[in-house]
């Protein structure tokens, strides 16, 4: 191992004091601790419609997804869902309430999905190839980018419904197998 | 630099094809994208009573607290409240709804609090001092680790006393003020 090497080079084992394995590099002994990831967003809508945005980015380019991303350090989740329709659909929203929160145990990921309300209007951000309003029977549902987004659609159409609201989970038994839930509920 | 440094040496920049600083290692060219943490827990109780734990650990050794702690990765923020219940109280515990969100800008932290009943016997874990049962009159209001813990003790009895649930997050105004928001809510 030369000082020339610019490439972590990490290695599995229990850190002293720990209980689990981390990744720790053999060279400079950081321990990448690594957390799960918080993802925020809304479902955005103007009355009826529902806004969505067509990604300009990798993973599912080209799919539908409600704005929605990672959090930035010192944020809060209802920051980063207004800060990600900002930034995918130059839309400013008005928050409402949690509608849910989902884990993408896969991915390691924590999903918080608010209701809100668009105010004024909207435009493809750097991320979106385009924006667009859709009534629920226009949704494009074979299009969708992530099956947590048709979960997020579907429990904002039952409170809706309902008239009042319940944070949801994961819906029962829902995977990532985005085609069957989105065939049993749409 | 020498081969045989064993530290990480990190320096704040813009990694290519990003747009906010990271800690970059001088010496590995590790990335370390810092993201918030989740900390997921719950309100514990036995009927009119609620179970709190005295901490053994830093921070805030000594003080008391609801069984809470960091999500691991590929779980979700039920089986991290349900987890650390056993570990931090030895207690089984059969978990509600969610009761609120709480981010906490400066330690860039959303917590995660479930509501939860106590399902068998208690004990102190390996990171409790000791683990009791208290009525609302009998809380160590001036002993309680965190405001956090504050704020999910009153949002859990607004609940109780409204019959109903709705997830709250941060309260109005609220901070890591911990006396204030103690003497005007307690």
């Amino acid at each position: 191992m030369s000082s020339n090497d610019t490439e972590p080079d990490f290695q599995l084992r229990v850190p002293e004091g720990d209980d689990r394995e981390r990744a720790v590099c053999r060279q400079c002994g950081f321990v990448a601790y690594e957390n799960p990831k918080i993802v925020a967003g809304s479902v955005v809508r103007v009355g009826e419609k529902i806004l969505l945005c067509r990604r300009a980015i990798e993973p599912r380019r080209g799919f539908w997804t409600i704005p929605a991303g990672y959090l930035e350090l010192n944020e809060s989740p209802e920051e980063a869902a207004v800060r990600e329709a900002r930034e995918e659909a130059c839309a400013d929203i008005r928050l409402g309430g949690l509608l849910s929160v989902y884990t993408i145990h896969r991915l390691s990921q924590v999903q918080l999905i608010y209701r809100s309300v668009l105010s004024g209007g909207f435009a493809a951000g750097d991320e979106s190839l385009e924006v667009a309003l859709f009534s629920w029977s226009e949704i494009p549902w074979n299009d969708i980018a992530f099956p947590s987004v048709v979960w997020a659609l579907t429990h904002d159409r039952e409170v809706v419904e309902a008239g009042g609201i319940m944070p949801f989970a994961n819906p029962d038994g829902a995977t990532a197998d985005l085609k069957s839930f989105v065939e049993r509920n749409t």
